[in-house]
């Protein structure tokens, strides 16, 4: 596999946070319009989800790897966004179409952090996702670096409830 | 309670990250070395430990509240903190006296989402740390804004291995 194949694989072209309305679009991880964050993308592979993601050098634990955090949050957002690619696709909509996508927000998150994640390699972020009831909906993830699996995640993500908006 | 108590009561004055040799204060959480981290402190309030964390303007998930990769990423480095200051005082040591802590780092990590984390005020991770094995230790976390439980987490946090350091 030649270098340029690699980054053509390695682009999210079509990402549900490119959909979000403005007053979904700050947040830290993911918002298109935090100017100082990490502007993770979520977009199908096949059936399964991903977001890519390359950590800045002031993103590790040690030299040479990965800080968890990190890893954490992009398993955070991926797990909201690939719970709102689904919900999206399930009301009959696709990335890119004028519906605006579901809002999630994350229940709970489980990181098990299987090796070091090495530094200065784009993590992928592959989700698979599950429907426990229409507001609820369970992702697992696996992080990769190198095709090594480094982490694996769970991600509740729950529709946004309005105690969220009522405070803006 | 006037302000001024608050403010006195809210600082962590000795931390175990302030022992830490340098080449393990680069961490992206709790390194002091590392310019753009997040800088947690981690130390004793009484048979627990204490971090506390005033988020950035931009560490919001949706204005008004803290994106909850923060909250993940401070209830993991106040759970490899707090294993350090256990097993530090296990062997006979404080924070301050001369001997060099033990090194954590993550080997899974959980957290609850209670309540939308306000920002804006700081936050306060608690922690109890429980003893697996010599190398191994549970911390039970429960982070608070305004003294509102907003998040709950578990850190298993497991004496640095070799394979962290034989890159350097």
């Amino acid at each position: 596999m030649t270098v340029e194949k690699v980054e053509q694989v390695e682009q999210v072209l079509r990402a549900i946070q490119d959909d979000y309305p403005d007053d979904f679009a700050w947040c830290y991880g993911c918002g298109q319009l935090n100017e100082n964050g990490h502007h993770f993308r979520t977009g199908w592979q096949g059936e399964n989800t991903i977001t890519i993601y390359n950590p800045s050098p002031d993103h590790i634990a040690l030299p040479g790897f990965v800080y968890g955090g990190v890893v954490a949050s992009l398993i955070d957002c991926h797990g909201t966004g690939s719970a709102a690619l689904m919900l999206h696709r399930k009301n009959g909509h696709e990335v890119g179409d004028d519906a605006e996508p579901p809002r999630f927000v994350t229940a709970s998150l489980k990181v098990e952090f299987k090796k070091p994640t090495p530094h200065g390699v784009p993590l992928k972020a592959i989700g698979t996702v599950h429907e426990i009831h229409p507001k609820k909906w369970k992702v697992d993830v696996e992080v990769f670096a190198n095709d090594i699996l480094c982490a694996t995640g769970e991600v509740m993500a729950v529709v946004m409830p309005s105690t969220f908006t009522k405070k803006e």
